[in-house]
């Protein structure tokens, strides 16, 4: 498409890694910025990413029964204050629709920041019996909080998710979806987003607005700050209460379901790039990656070099593989940069010596290294082992690392140094509010998720029997 | 999911066709109308239908060149008002968010109806220099119109629609794309809806605002009413020079793009609705529907029935097909007119008998009529051919119709009897707008589109020299 000056510099990802992430967001043309604040440009090269997220989702919903839908955009203000902590959470952040069709509306309508009211709203329509239930529905849509400091894919005004919301006849079917999700989403983080995560349940000051239960995944980012890259809520019946969900059960009796809700959004392209990014620039993991193998013609004006780049390409699209040739004009040494930026998994140098030859040389993204001696006429499997050598690589890498950079800490102090050398703290809690605000306010670091187990003797901050082993880190 | 009293009540589809649709989208839970007066909830059972769409319409966008992008929801206020017709067309019809982040906006801001003017000044900073041209986006979203009178999908104040927006050098290069997308629409509107379509040019008066010519596709429906399915329009340098889409061309001289764009909405799935839809509810097209195969077990408590309904689903699956078996406790009577109403077209009715002789006995809702004969070791290539059969006679039996009822006229009583009897009527028209507001008063029907060619000699309507061939009709 558009042929803009390569640019090679981009900030020091060791020395400077918010400007590094600005810098490669852009110039690789992931996103640019929309024309009102905090809003965000989706650029083909990353909704390309978001269609691959999208698909193998899909594909893992689909085959746990889930069915998509579509609500509706706008909400009535009113159902926003239905249930008390919800409208306290998110009324701040909300957008407002005051006029439409050329007049003021009677009742404002709030954009939706999450679509547990309307749903709600229709599943309280909709249920009526047992034989209702489970009523398992996922959203692909826009949604909308309008937050003070923004950064593309991390925090915006509008993004991009999925939303599943289900009801169920019983507390204990509802909870054991919110962990099934869970699973389904720690199983997707690491075999195509190559991410490691850690999982658990969320505080009560970290929970979503109007849930009993929250449970999160985190990922370790490069600058060792975590993201929070999905999350699933069981609601108890606080919702169905508050929309009248209800059902007659088989035993006749009329009763409120239970229902929990789960989502995770395009800031799942931030923490890919966070995760796996070096100092050159984009590392995409094989499975979204828009294109996966690119190849680079080497003397491509001599006969024969771009008929045996189009063939090889045909060869490897044909066996299902995403792949782009460059036969632009610029120097193969311009178009490795740029490929290199743009996080290609692997890259095919194809030149008249490797025709005669027959022979295969690649440059592995994850290594950055080349690798030759393969054969051409064994290209497709050659590739594919590559490429899940590449998963594989990339998913240990950020795995080694997340496991260094877990420490312990037995006082404030420690979990300050910790977290200031780039490292999730994972230290005792006794579950006071109290002291856990004491950990913010002392080291910048929040409880990310807490561990299944507690078998650490102290809370961290007050020096009590702890409840709960918590991970405490600096988040985005 | 839900087991709701089954309601064979759908109003005659000849004598009440507007309530016949009613009663056919909601029964068959494609749709609930939402909480906000004109809005719907689109329900998994047409949710699937559109993205049978989506999947088909981007392999043909991919296949032309066009990468899926994505643009923000609202678009400052003044941006609307840049492109003078456009903020005439539209301004009526725009939801304004005034408020934000608990705050009043210093600008208020429009939820999209359109994105010409936010994707316009996107363009405006990404085009340079003639390599950056053809620059060709499409996005799939969200977008509202906020309209008086409202029917679940072909008039709501929120829709889905695809949107592609393509800036060319040339004007001859954006006019040829405006009628290649148009040929995209009607080969897809043919061969996945089975839809016949009539394409042509717009007549001033019913053109998009903004655009220097807009093309549409229009389908007749079940009552002789025209539903505009798809329109492409060619900007000229409209918007270029409202957003400054400026480049550096080969000549070395700053000169404005040209720019055009063409959409698709949920109202297909109207469209689909009342294009095939007969007495017993919706028939819908094999390509785009969800389940192409009920399978419905006969004595399934015997031994062996589930089994060998189980057996053929997989076989059928395992082949491509979107197979469903209605093993629930209703009686085979109530499944067959349950699926029916849902139009899946193809029902196979599965029981001892069958499994012992080995033979296969299928209805075929285009036709509502059984067929035996077949051999049950022979149902994958059975089955596609039927689809595809069924296919083709939903095309002909639409084409046929559409045929019949283009009838011609040279007075504007005869164009009034001809649309009153449910045609569309040929006619010559002068090509003044007088003449156009005329027979909209007099016949309550407007101009669809114009045809190619002009043979006819006269003006339906005032008797001059005609300019043009136009296809007069009631419409959606």
């Amino acid at each position: 498409m558009a042929k803009e000056q390569f640019v090679k510099e981009i900030a020091d990802i060791e020395t400077d890694f918010p400007q590094w992430y600005t810098d490669v967001v852009v110039k690789t043309k992931l996103v640019d910025y929309g024309p009102v604040k905090g809003t965000m440009v989706i650029r083909p090269y990353a909704y390309a990413i978001w269609e691959n997220i999208q698909r193998e989702l899909n594909a893992r919903f689909r085959a746990a029964g889930v069915e998509n839908a579509y609500f509706p955009l706008l909400i009535p203000m009113s159902f926003m204050t239905k249930e008390a902590e919800h409208v306290e959470g998110f009324a701040p952040e909300v957008a407002v629709v005051t006029h439409a069709g050329g007049a003021k509306l009677e009742e404002p309508l709030v954009v939706r920041p999450t679509s547990e009211t309307i749903i709600g709203h229709m599943y309280g329509k909709w249920v009526e019996s047992w034989r209702d239930l489970p009523l398992r529905l996922n959203q692909w849509c826009n949604v909308m909080r309008w937050e003070k400091t923004t950064r593309p894919f991390l925090r915006t005004s509008e993004f991009l998710w999925q939303e599943g919301h289900s009801v169920f006849a019983s507390a204990e079917e509802a909870e054991e979806e919110t962990l099934a999700m869970l699973r389904l989403y720690e199983e997707f983080a690491k075999t195509v987003l190559c991410m490691p995560v850690l999982t658990g349940r969320k505080t009560e000051k970290e929970k979503f607005a109007g849930a009993v239960a929250t449970y999160g995944m985190e990922a370790m980012m490069h600058d060792g700050k975590s993201l929070q890259s999905g999350t699933t809520h069981y609601m108890g019946q606080n919702f169905a209460k508050a929309f009248g969900v209800q059902f007659t059960g088989k035993d006749g009796v009329l009763q409120y379901g239970y229902t929990m809700s789960y989502g995770v959004s395009t800031r799942l392209i931030g923490a890919l790039i966070m995760t796996h990014g070096d100092s050159r620039g984009l590392v995409l993991p094989p499975p979204v990656a828009p294109v996966q193998v690119v190849i680079v013609p080497i003397a491509q004006k001599k006969e024969g070099v771009l008929a045996a780049c189009e063939e090889l390409s045909a060869r490897l699209t044909r066996a299902g593989l995403r792949v782009k040739i460059d036969d632009t004009d610029n120097s193969p040494g311009w178009k490795f940069n740029e490929w290199e930026m743009k996080g290609v998994p692997l890259r095919i140098e194809l030149g008249p010596r490797d025709i005669e030859s027959g022979k295969l040389t690649v440059f592995r993204r994850d290594t950055c290294e080349k690798e030759d001696g393969f054969l051409l006429a064994e290209a497709e499997e050659t590739v594919k082992g590559l490429l899940a050598e590449i998963s594989a690589s990339l998913y240990a890498r950020a795995q080694a690392r997340m496991e260094e950079r877990i420490v312990g800490a037995s006082s404030l102090e420690e979990l300050l140094e910790g977290v200031d050398g780039g490292n999730f703290v994972r230290a005792g809690w006794c579950g006071e509010r109290a002291c856990e605000d004491k950990v913010k306010e002392f080291a910048q670091a929040t409880a990310r998720v807490m561990d299944t187990e507690c078998d650490l003797p102290t809370c961290v901050c007050c020096g009590k029997k702890a409840k709960h082993a918590v991970f405490f880190a600096r988040a985005y």
